[in-house]
This record gives C-alpha cells, sequence and structure tokens, in this order.
C-alpha cells in the first residue's frame, strides 16, 4: 500500500510533554540511523550497530556544542514498531533538551512526524490492521482499566479476528454464486439456496451482535456524561461532595467550561461517569423565559443521563420535570429524592431515595445509571465489542447489504444481484480492518492521534 | 560508601505523567532484573539477555491479565546509570499502564524509588561525583538555554575539575607542612615560607572568584525576579503585554499565587525574567495604611529588581519612591518613566524612559536589568560557575580557613595551625565534590529530584 509520505524519515518526541527523569525522541525511516551523524558520538559508528542494542554517547548540536549525553536505541527494519528503520533517543527529561535535538534532526533533512504517523506507517507496513492502528490511539487515551481492556483486546486483535471471521464467510458464500455465474449457460447450482439464508442469517446476527455491542463499548471507552439538574439547596453539591470523597478512584477534578457548570470525574466499578453541576438553575413560570433557561442546558442536553434532584420535604418539581420529560426521553432522566436522612418520606413518584449526606441509596442511583445504559444487555470480556463510530458505520452497511442480499434471494434473484450485494458487505467490513480505505479516512483516524506515536 | 538503602531494588515511573506516545518506568538494584520475571514473556528469559539490548514481549499482572505490551531494556552492571543492573520498560503512554506496571513490581518485593535516588545510588557507586549530581537535578529543572548550558558544564565536570585542581594544591602544601612536622627535632624547612604565601594568594584568588561567580550563576540558573509596581494606569498591563506580544521565547504564562498578582515568565538574551505585575496596589497618606499595603508586596520584596513605573505625564510618585527607597537597596530598584510616545518629557530624576505601547526604550530596560544583575561583571562560558547556595558556603568556609591560615603563616604559627586550618578548606572544598558529606546533606539535596531520576 503506497503512501506519499513513506520515503521521508520521521522525528517527534514521544513522551509527554513536562519535566521528568528522561523524554525519548523517536525516528523512523529509511534514514533514521544516518539522520543522527554528525549529531551522536558513541563508541562505534550507529550504522555498524545491531538492532535492538542500546548505546551511550553524546548528542552535539551542528556547532559541536553539547546537548546531552543520551541512550540511543536502535531498531532494524522489519523489526521495529513501524517495520522501518527506527531510532529512539532518551535524554534527560527536559523539554528544551528533547526540542533541542528535535530542532538539530529537522535541519538535517528529517520531517516532523503528523499525529499518528508512526503507527499508520506500522498499518501502511503491514505490522497491524487498521481497527489495532485505532485501538492504539485509544489504548493512550483510556480513562479507566475497562476501557484499556478494550483497547487491549482491540490491539490483541478481537475484533479484527471476529471481521476477518465474517469476511471469510461471505466470501466463502458469493465466491460460490460467482462459480455458478460462470458455468450460467449450464444452469447448475452449486449453493443451496436454504444453506445460504441459514447461513446469511447466522452472519447478520453476528453483524448485530457487533452493532448491539456498540452501547456497552462507547460507555466502556468514553463513560457516561451525567447532568444533575435541580433548585438550589436540593443537595446536588452534597451529592458530588459524597462520591468524590467516597469514590477512591478519582480521575481529575476540572474546572468546567462555564463558570456555572462544575465538572467532577468519578469511577466506579470501572465505569467513568463525567457529572456536570449546574448550579444556579431557576424554573421560571414564564415559558419563554424557561426555554431560555434551558436554551442554556446544552451540556445537559448533550448528557447521557440527567439526573433530576429533588428535596424530599418540597418533593419533586412538577414544572421542571414537565419542562424535562418535553426534551429528553424517559430512559435518560432520572428523578431522584434527597434528604432522606431528614425525612424518610412516602411513596412517590421518583426513581430512587437517596440521602447525599450519609450516602445511603447512592449505591443503587449508580445501578439505575447501569441499567439505563446499558439496557439490561450483558457484556462479555472475551466477545468482541465495537468501541468506534466508523466501525459502527460500516457495520450497519453491511447488515443492509445483507438484509438486501437476504431478499433477495427469497425474491429469488439472479445470484448476480445477490453476489454483488454480498461483495458490499464484505467491502464495508473490510473497511473496518483497513483492506479498503482511502486516505482521507486514513487522514481522518491518524489526525486524532497523538504526535509521536 | 555505604547506604541503608542500597540493597534494595527500586521503581519508578521515569517519563512525566501525562498522555504521550510512550512511557517509560525504570528499575534499579539487584533485582531487577528477577522482578519481571511471571510478569514479563518475551522471545528469551531477560536472565539470559546481554547488556544494552532491547526485548519486545508482553506484561502481565499477576493473574495472567496482559497489561501492555512493551519493550524491555536491559543494563547490567556496571554499564548502567546508576552502576547496578537496571531495567527499562517503555510503554504506550498512558498513566494508568503505567502506573499497573509500577503496581505490579511494587507487590513483589521491588520498592518505589525516592526522588532522585537512581542519582544517589550512580553518585554512592561512584558513577558521578555530588556537583554532577546536582547537575542532573538542575539539567532537568532548566528553563533557559543558558541555564542548561551551565548545568550540563557542571555534569561534565567542569566545576568538579576545578575543584579538584584546588583541593591538589592544597593538598600538596600541607602535605608539605606535615613532612616538616615530622622531622621538626632536625628544624628542618621544606616548604619556602614567601612560595607557600604566593600559592595561598593564587588560590584564595581562585576560590573568590568562583564565591563570585555565583552573582551569574543564579540568575543564569535560576532568572531573575521582576516586580513591576506602580499605581493604576502607569502603564504596568501595557509593559507586559508589549513584552510577551515581542518576546517569542516566552516560556509560560502562569497566573500568580495571589489574585491580584500577575507572573508572567520571558526569556531575553538566554535569561529567565519572572515578571511580577502588583495590580492595584495604591498609595495612602496614612504612613501606617501604606506599611499595611507594603506588608502585602511580599513578593515585591522578594523580586531581585523592583521595576518603578510612573507615568511621565504625572511625573513621578515621590510618596511611593520614598517608601520604596526605605526597603530596597538602590540597586535593586528602578525608577522608569511611561508614556514618553505621549509626552518626550524633560530631564528627570528618573533610570530611564520608555513607552510600553511603542516598545520605545525596553531594550534598554533590559540593559539597566543586565546591568543591576550582574554589576558588570563578565561571565565566560569557559570557566567554572556556582550556582548553588550549598557550594557558595562551602567556598565560603574554605576562604576563611585560607586566611586564617595565611595570617598564621604571617604571623609565624606553627606548621602544625596552618596546616591545619588548610586541611579545614581542603574539607570544605571536598563537600562540594561529596568527598566528605552527611547522609542529612545528601538526604537534602536528593529530595528536590524528581522521582524516576
Amino acid at each position: 500500500m503506497p503512501d506519499i509520505f513513506s520515503e521521508d524519515t520521521i522525528a517527534a518526541i514521544a513522551t509527554p510533554i513536562g519535566e521528568g527523569a528522561l523524554s525519548v525522541i523517536r525516528l523512523s525511516g529509511k534514514s533514521s540511523i544516518d539522520a543522527l551523524e554528525g549529531f551522536f558520538k558513541g563508541k562505534k559508528p550507529l550504522s555498524e550497530c545491531a538492532t535492538h542494542t542500546i548505546h551511550y554517547g553524546t548528542f552535539s548540536n551542528g556547532s559541536g556544542d553539547l546537548i546531552d549525553d543520551v541512550l540511543v536505541s536502535v531498531f532494524r527494519a522489519p523489526r521495529s514498531y513501524t517495520g522501518e528503520d527506527s531510532v529512539e533517543i532518551s535524554t534527560h527529561g527536559n523539554p528544551i533538551i528533547s526540542q533541542n535535538i528535535l530542532t538539530c534532526l529537522l535541519k538535517s533533512g528529517v520531517r516532523l512526524a503528523e499525529p499518528g504517523e508512526f503507527t499508520r506507517r506500522a498499518f501502511l507496513n503491514g505490522r497491524i490492521d487498521l481497527a489495532q492502528a485505532e485501538a492504539v490511539c485509544d489504548l493512550i487515551s483510556s480513562r479507566t482499566d475497562t476501557s484499556l481492556k478494550g483497547a487491549r483486546n482491540q490491539l490483541n486483535g478481537l475484533l479484527s479476528r471476529k471481521v476477518n471471521e465474517l469476511r471469510d464467510i461471505l466470501v466463502d458464500i458469493f465466491s460460490l454464486l460467482e462459480l455458478e455465474l460462470d458455468f450460467a449457460e449450464e444452469d447448475l447450482e452449486f449453493a443451496d439456496r436454504s444453506d445460504i439464508i441459514a447461513r446469511l442469517d447466522r452472519l447478520t446476527g453476528e453483524v448485530e451482535r457487533l452493532i448491539d455491542s456498540f452501547s456497552f463499548g462507547r460507555v466502556f471507552r468514553d463513560g457516561v456524561n451525567v447532568a444533575i439538574i435541580g433548585k438550589p439547596n436540593v443537595g446536588k453539591s452534597s451529592l458530588l461532595n459524597y462520591l468524590l470523597k467516597e469514590s477512591r478512584a478519582i480521575v481529575s477534578s476540572t474546572p468546567g467550561t462555564t463558570r456555572d457548570i462544575i465538572r467532577e470525574e468519578i469511577v466506579i466499578d470501572g465505569i467513568l461517569y463525567t457529572l456536570f453541576d449546574t448550579a444556579g438553575i431557576r424554573q421560571s413560570a414564564d415559558a419563554v423565559e424557561a426555554e431560555g433557561i434551558f436554551r442554556s442546558w446544552e451540556s445537559v442536553k448533550n448528557a447521557d443521563l440527567v439526573l433530576f434532584m429533588n428535596d424530599i420535604q418540597t418533593g419533586i418539581d412538577e414544572d421542571m420535570r414537565k419542562e424535562l420529560r418535553a426534551h429528553l426521553e424517559s430512559r435518560r432522566m432520572i428523578t431522584v429524592l434527597n434528604k432522606i436522612d431528614i425525612d424518610p418520606g412516602t411513596a412517590i413518584d421518583a426513581d430512587i431515595k437517596i440521602s447525599a449526606l450519609t450516602g445511603s441509596g447512592v449505591e443503587g442511583l449508580f445501578s439505575v445509571f447501569r441499567e439505563r445504559v446499558f439496557e439490561s444487555k450483558i457484556y462479555s470480556e472475551k466477545s468482541a465489542v465495537i468501541t468506534n463510530v466508523r466501525h459502527l458505520d460500516s457495520l450497519t452497511k453491511a447488515r443492509e447489504a445483507l438484509r438486501r442480499s437476504r431478499e433477495g434471494i427469497s425474491g429469488n434473484m439472479s445470484g448476480e444481484f445477490i453476489a454483488a450485494d454480498l461483495r458490499m458487505a464484505e467491502g464495508s467490513l473490510s473497511e473496518i480492518i483497513g483492506k479498503t480505505t482511502t486516505d482521507d479516512v486514513l487522514n481522518n483516524i491518524f489526525s486524532k492521534f497523538c504526535i509521536g506515536k
């Protein structure tokens, strides 16, 4: 698979920017070893060094001023991440040092790597397929152990193997149909139609299972956005404080994008919840003003779940509930009565009663979250899962083509049409692993990577 | 040199925390290679792998769940940074992955490294001396090319060689004096007194030059803190804005520690200036209140230079100047008249006139900064420079001992006393390179390091 860039040698800083013990500059391409000539001085020339060996020496700039003493790791094609000759330069962990070294290399004909270009080269050189390449990006940006495990499975080829298995079945079927077409004059039927139907149904079932898995997959990868809304003093901030204190797995606490919305992230049972505390939302009798207030809830609308909090002593704010119901599917809205520590309350039309102060009922709240998010579907770690919208699109296209071919068979259509639909389904599946992918798709995928990977 | 910790094997994450292409976990100590057993699976056991080789494989936790595929670099004693057996594990750059791997290692008997412990071991194992070890820390925290160069020189041994050279001269002299004492009964004089005096004077001169170099050294390492003060609307923020826009070498822009003080860092001619903009300082006729306001200027007082800004149209605020003069040495205070774009002004008692709007005169302002900071002393890159208060203290002690010995000779004191003083001077110099250093001193030095170095 040719790539316009593949002749270049590329370089980038591969470690996060910041103070640390060490940082690493990475090079890949034909001239990666030669590029260090004139800068690196070790015991022997790097050109004589074997693959997978490490060499201590000094890195000086073009004028011979020492920049740092470094360790250079040599990887020779095809035994490297990219499949090309590669070099890693390990320096003292000061961003100025790694930047100075990078600058020297860029002046000597090496090009700064595009985001994800090392992984793109690994893909183009057949080291990994496209779904695996995408998993590398997910692996790096994973925020929880659960999302890590998903990315890990995908990088190991769990999804790719599944997709290949489905493709093989498809190829089998349409090959038979195409063989028939070759012998069309003899009016032979190599493929038993009822057998083909049975196989297509199984196949479609598998594709649908993968499509369905996206609802977990997405949550496992990106987490669940929960907007907490309600009148002032119903206990929104108390709930947040309780959760942040109790949760040992706080990922981070970042101020929100606007002054009024506090954003906190917690991990519960391996799932990342991003909680948006919308302080100061008032309810207004005036419908126009209410709509105005509602519009300001952009982040609320974008939430997967909306936690509608009420004080059990004053009961549910019916106006606000009405407003919310008009804008949200019922599955996304969870009505909560808080302050059961003060008042146990009577049976009332809410999803759950809690005390944000004592934490009573809070565990149950997260069960409700999980029910609503997963819709009681069951997920097994061993099965391939879709986490990626691109894969979802390809699978959806494959399902459509499969349905058309199924209808074609039932409608006794010519094998030619059926085979064409099956080829289309196969093509859609192939997109997932990158057997048929345009440069635009690749550019889009790899632009999401960090530089240096 | 024994160390209570040296039997342990230590581990730490050596790359900055954050998202990146890769991160590195570092181990050092007798069991560093064995510690990976049960976790790492490569082509062949690490115990059979040669030094300076890299091995691809998988790292799984104790239950056999894959954490990541990794590259393991093996370094065998004494050919490693610490001089001990060492291992570096390179993983995908997600902090959860490196943390998970570190957790596995810590559960299997490896200890989390103390800050700077890898470098401390390098020192204890004689790989580098103490001044060089300190340079490692400076190298990592350097903010400018100039400070990097200083740290680099120190790590290369420029200072250590100088110190050793001075020690050698001292040892020569007191050895002669002590030889005389051995032959005291025979009343021999091995060492010509006038020759000793000449050598001591040269030596003291060299020590003084090093002590003097601290005034550059400190500035080159840590930069110059400049507080900008003045009434509202004299153009303090305009000056900051002009500098930030013009300076291409902005290091960072961080909000200050208090709401009222804006802190900005710029690099001009390789020197880091940290500018503190003290917005909203008012002058009060009431001396008590003025003192109160002055007290709130803690960061102003801690500044190396205070830039006292005035509007050329209204002239110098004499009350504030009086207040400042009462608290600052004149060298530290720079009186500026701003807005010469509006009014060129007449000759007036200020250090410099500028326009923060057009930038006119701003270059001259930095010349004034440099004059005030360096007090017209000249610095050569090739000469050893002191950047460290600890070294300054040792040199000052050495100078005192040298002076006493000089007086002893002039006063015809017994060689015994003179030799004792010279031994003391030698001991003080030895502290710099760590030949005579207590654990407390070491603890203090290495606690300033980052973990993983």
